[in-house]
């Protein structure tokens, strides 16, 4: 593993970040409680503000856990809707009492199964999200290619997978982020860059 | 000093980026050879992107230096235009010779003085990228605020200052980037978020 962002560094940008939304603080207490892996704060504000800029009709989000991500996109939403696909059920019950009570169920479409095929019922999405398996990023973007709008936003999580990405680590999730990152900064339709906040952020802005 | 991002992590991310625009890598090959401070080519992507999502009509650059900065915005507009301010001449005439190369002149102005008072002449600014003196910075945002289209962006550079702003350095450099995250992180009219890119990128998103 290789440290990807200094943590003095990262303390003083949480620091900077506070937070009021008592939602929010509670996704991350239990998020640290139980050791599930949320995309966290700061990937939260770059969301939120891509979700201004881009303002978005529809967001689909594979792998969407108990809705951490989807709650910041769905925070930053104007007229639009984010859709969260999980495979466990658990999960989803939990993402929908907290959109409940932020009243943003409005906002919010709940899907359980698998994200790949779910995924393949909606069209003209702006901003796909990817969070799930590792050894799944290229498959899903190249199955969803079709469904994308004119210049969507593809965003994936865990672009540096712990920083393994720069070693010699063959893995099949180390070897699938490679591999997407390859694929996206190859790709002619898009323009692709990472930001090296928490655990990699992965932007890629459809140029067609 | 801090190290920001792990050099092995920048490395990585920079063999991912291949550039085959010379203008581009002319101008990173004399910002090596002066050691003259751009933003590089991890930024110069970040800041392509942006405009991208943003696509702006006035782009106002405080301190330009060569045009580094500016030619990846010019790239990325439809039909806005870059206005880059520097006080030196050298650096402007430099600037200017790179734009008439790559045919970007018709989108971009160059002036030459103090970058806050030049600035002023300006409205509706929807990107002001500021990179001049580090504790002009707060000052900088609060004199051109009145300046700032709805929805406008204000994207800074070295918002990490070597990573000193983690320390306690007391000189006015640091002093003044601090003083200027602060500022955006606590004000109302903006949803701020740092991306620890090289140097630190600040973006802050203007809500109203």
């Amino acid at each position: 593993m290789v440290p990807i962002t200094d943590p003095r560094i990262n303390n003083y940008l949480m620091k900077l970040s506070s937070e009021d939304d008592r939602l929010i603080l509670g996704m991350e207490r239990e998020a640290k409680k139980r050791d599930f892996p949320i995309v966290d704060r700061l990937v939260g504000r770059l969301l939120y503000t891509l979700t201004k800029l881009k303002n978005p009709r529809l967001i689909v989000e594979l792998g969407s856990g108990y809705g951490y991500s989807a709650y910041w996109f769905a925070k930053a939403l104007g007229r639009g809707r984010v859709v969260l696909i999980d495979y466990d059920e658990k999960n989803s019950k939990k993402a929908q009492k907290v959109f409940q009570e932020a009243d943003l169920k409005r906002k919010a479409e709940f899907r359980v199964g698998n994200a790949l095929d779910l995924a393949q019922e909606y069209r003209n999405i702006d901003i796909l999200f990817i969070d799930i398996d590792k050894h799944q990023y290229t498959s899903a973007v190249k199955s969803l290619l079709p469904n994308l709008n004119r210049n969507a936003l593809v965003i994936a999580d865990n672009a540096l997978w712990y920083g393994k990405v720069t070693g010699k680590s063959r893995d099949r999730e180390t070897l699938g982020i490679k591999e997407f990152n390859d694929y996206m900064f190859r790709h002619k339709e898009f323009y692709t860059t990472i930001m090296p906040l928490r655990d990699g952020v992965l932007i890629a802005y459809k140029i067609t």
